[in-house]
């Protein structure tokens, strides 16, 4: 597997649906695998990424750059709930709640995050084109789907 | 203009590109037009926004009633700025980042909201599908394009 090549194929065969793309994605998280995390994205300029309370970094340098930062206290403790999708011949928009605990001096802390992928077809596979993950929240908020039906 | 389908064809000429339909996006905020802001959206049972802080309001009802309560305290003093573009042939994603500001108890407060549009090409032009906008900071942030410059 240490020939890109093979890597590309192989990588094409992993991620042939979004959903797979978004697997991979999470596990990176999970595992704290910066390789893994940057073959998800796809090679454009302009592909992006927004953390919870950061500014955006845009391009493959800066994305690698965002998810350093966020690998350098190790794997992160990530769970995904409640995904919708929007699904389209080329593309796919999926809306995440992410569930994250992490320790700090004030002991398990955990958060909910809501995060926004965008996923595109190329020729190597589904690939990320964008990640959105606005700050945690300490209580999970529900969807609110279909308000007027709360009324009765 | 009230014949339902005089203003369809008159929304596809106008929303003929994703650039037209995010100008009509802010231009329904900063007038407070509900009607406007709807008529933006696709007519999908899986569009979503995300407003600061808040959750995921998923389909054209909910979308509603979350716009209808940004709008309830009149329009919003919104411009937009830093726009960068991924277009595709169906779908185009747009980050911007918004200024906002706001009369409160204590004077007038400016905050920077990071949100991320996407759009898709229908029979009635370009329409929005997704807003997800995170919470505002009280300073502009700059984008991280290309970090390994910054050290030169």
């Amino acid at each position: 597997m240490n020939d890109p090549r093979a890597r590309k194929v192989s990588q094409a065969v992993l991620m042939a649906t979004a959903d797979d793309t978004e697997a991979s994605f999470y596990e990176a998280l999970q595992t704290g695998d910066l390789e893994k995390m940057m073959s998800v994205w796809a090679d454009d300029d302009e592909i992006a990424c927004v953390h919870p309370g950061g500014p955006r970094a845009v391009g493959p340098i800066a994305v690698r750059a965002a998810f350093e930062a966020v690998l350098t206290g190790g794997s992160v403790h990530v769970t995904v709930q409640h995904v919708r999708r929007m699904e389209q011949p080329g593309f796919a928009v999926h809306h995440v709640a992410e569930h994250i605990q992490a320790m700090t001096p004030q002991g398990m802390q955990t958060a909910y995050v809501m995060a926004t992928n965008v996923y595109v077809r190329t020729a190597e596979g589904w690939r990320m084109v964008v990640h959105h993950a606005s700050p945690g929240l300490p209580q999970e908020l529900p969807d609110i789907v279909e308000p007027r039906a709360t009324l009765h």
